[in-house]
């Protein structure tokens, strides 16, 4: 273990903070976490859902009724009769591909030896995907020592 | 509610989605987001951190040892008499940032009508960041549904 002392200003100042606090009263467990990355995966069936995650029923309904229920997810009929559900990532789910990849990608860095179990790619190109946070004025790709922030708009006073 | 039914691919086929689940083990609950997300911000101390946290001060000392055992926190004494101790983002902490980032931008669109609390700036240039995704080939951003994958070298056979 070499651990280098760090700081950064990433999350900005006390009253300020509430946008990861909002995220994480959807998200911020455990089981929905690992219920989305298994609907980006391309499950969307309850069982196949139960089945991949080996989570109790119970467990994984009330999981589900929440993202339905934050419009993460939504619930599609795809079979009249007997009726039949799937789970639909909405916009708004979809959106959380930028988390969901950035949880990712620190797991193959430190917990994979570097060795990523999967490579995202690009589909036209084939290619390697990197997240990176850049500078919308020069284009630099800044580094967390690199960051500062400061009050926006929505700043609570 | 105008929920876009979408399918992506980011997480990879199911042998090889534990980068994610590898993730979820070490920081995959509230409080332990919540604490890095104070850590960030600049506070290291127990007492600021269950201050600002409001958080009960076992539930504080087990997600703090937790993140020492893992290495994403370093307990560092700053005060000989009597012994006091901070907490530092190591190298694998501070390598966080992405994620955290991406969680508060997701906050940010969909629970503060689009006007953030924060704005994360290039220390620098005091310009506003961006998150993105782009292709080691061509170079252009790429949103979700245009992610593909395949299986890395760190696949489980």
């Amino acid at each position: 273990m070499n651990p280098k002392s760090k700081t950064t200003a990433i999350t900005g100042d006390p009253s300020s903070a509430c946008s990861i606090e909002a995220t994480l009263d959807v998200i911020g467990d455990r089981w929905s976490l690992l219920v989305l990355r298994s609907v980006f995966r391309g499950n969307h069936q309850f069982s196949t859902l139960q089945t991949e995650l080996g989570i109790a029923r119970n467990l994984l309904s009330s999981r589900l009724a929440r993202l339905v229920e934050n419009e993460v997810l939504t619930k599609v009929e795809y079979q009249r009769r007997p009726k039949r559900y799937e789970y639909r990532l909405t916009g708004k789910g979809a959106d959380l591909s930028q988390a969901l990849i950035a949880l990712m990608n620190w797991g193959d860095r430190w917990y994979a030896s570097g060795k990523a179990p999967t490579i995202l790619t690009h589909r036209s190109c084939d290619a390697a995907l990197e997240q990176v946070v850049v500078c919308t004025a020069c284009g630099t790709d800044v580094g967390p020592t690199a960051i500062s922030s400061r009050p926006g708009p929505g700043r609570r006073t």
